[in-house]
């Protein structure tokens, strides 16, 4: 399994991705989920692949070569992002189709990518290429995208990422959403990835690599649990003189 | 889809439900997944329902005519909590058999129970049954289960939820744990009901329904969040010197 974050708020994006890979469950490897494949100066597009790993190598290698090769359309001919995620998508369905028809049982070529970035003078932005190879992104309600195993990182994301959140704080919430994520299933796992971009800037200049035993990590993990206990704690009790008794009858 | 949790701590059970059941997008109705079948002086006995309604409703009344009709094994004369979970899946199993082969496509008998309580001078507990008939308990270092749309809600109950956590704390930890999940589920829905059991009471005395608009509910919304808000402000900030630009190579 596999979970990355895509945050894009006003100040620019946060991209966050776990490092674990498995065919099975005695099958468990690192690869960086995390991929720049863009980077001229006008331009920096980075992804995170969610899927199987043999699609979305495929699919990485096809990108890499059609900017080697100057094929008509790569990511640094495109000159939107929403083009550039047309094409991934594209590219993603085109590998898939080679192998869904090879007769083994069980086998899913299935890959699901974010993409984001910036081009030129046009918006930063994040989007979500399905396998089915159509996408979408954020909205000012809804800044942020997930793939992979998205539930258990969902609510603390819906309950603090706004379009105004500074991006050091969308970091540390992308974190704790990473950290219940790992908690929960063993199919996610460090170095977490966490790549900060500002807007405009064109720079790929903040990017943090956490390992599992990060002091940094365990700290964020120890205070975090301490604030949700202070968070309780100051929670407004039950009113018992609200119980009843239960209504057998209505039941 | 519905989102059920029992806790079985030191002090008690916290059992909560939501209202909300489905056929479908467009056929959304209320009902009480939360129900007491044995209620006799020396036991009380609750269950939770997860699945098929029509299946649900048939387990229940076949417990229900099993005690009337005093049946050999009924929930009045099994002696142990363990005795109850094995004769509700049995019960369950029967009950899904004979709708499985009807031909319909789409169709789904399964259902998920959980059910809790005390009989006699036996341990309170709370047990999990699977659609298949077979069950599993809580334990020291996970005192809860899940059924239903179980992720959303689980990260606060792991980061919370101990052995020794007091009964008032575990039923705020299950409201939160329930709203997580309301905000991101719209087929889990209110009302929400919540049942906290003292052990060796054998009284159900302690029981609250929250409305939609429950004052407060909103009221231990609005104060999680801040104190969520709280907390992230208070976590330590990414340290700028270990940030670096993003290795293109290695990848």
């Amino acid at each position: 399994m596999t979970y990355c974050i895509a945050v894009s708020v006003k100040e620019g994006l946060v991209l966050t991705s776990d490092s674990r890979t498995n065919a099975g469950i005695d099958n468990v490897s690192v690869h960086c989920k995390m991929h720049v494949i863009a980077t001229r100066d006008d331009r920096k597009i980075v992804l995170l692949s969610a899927g199987n790993l043999a699609t979305t190598q495929a699919v990485l290698d096809q990108l890499r070569r059609d900017i080697k090769d100057g094929a008509e359309t790569n990511l640094n001919t495109v000159h939107y992002l929403s083009e550039a995620a047309e094409y991934l998508g594209h590219v993603s369905l085109d590998k898939q189709r080679r192998h869904v028809n090879s007769g083994q049982n069980g086998f899913f070529p299935a890959a699901t990518f974010l993409l984001a970035g910036q081009i030129g003078a046009e918006p930063h932005g994040a989007y979500l290429v399905y396998p089915e190879g159509n996408y979408i992104t954020t909205s000012e309600q809804t800044p942020y995208l997930q793939i992979g195993e998205n539930k258990y990182g969902k609510p603390v994301l819906d309950r603090i990422l706004r379009i105004d959140t500074p991006l050091e704080e969308a970091a540390l919430c992308c974190l704790i959403s990473m950290d219940s994520t790992m908690r929960s299933n063993v199919s996610v796992g460090p170095p977490v990835d966490i790549l900060i971009y500002h807007k405009d800037s064109l720079m790929l200049d903040e990017y943090y690599r956490f390992q599992e035993a990060d002091d940094y990590l365990i700290q964020l993990r120890r205070i975090w649990q301490e604030k949700l206990s202070e968070g309780f704690a100051a929670l407004p009790q039950l009113n018992k003189q609200a119980a009843t008794t239960f209504p057998v009858a209505e039941h």
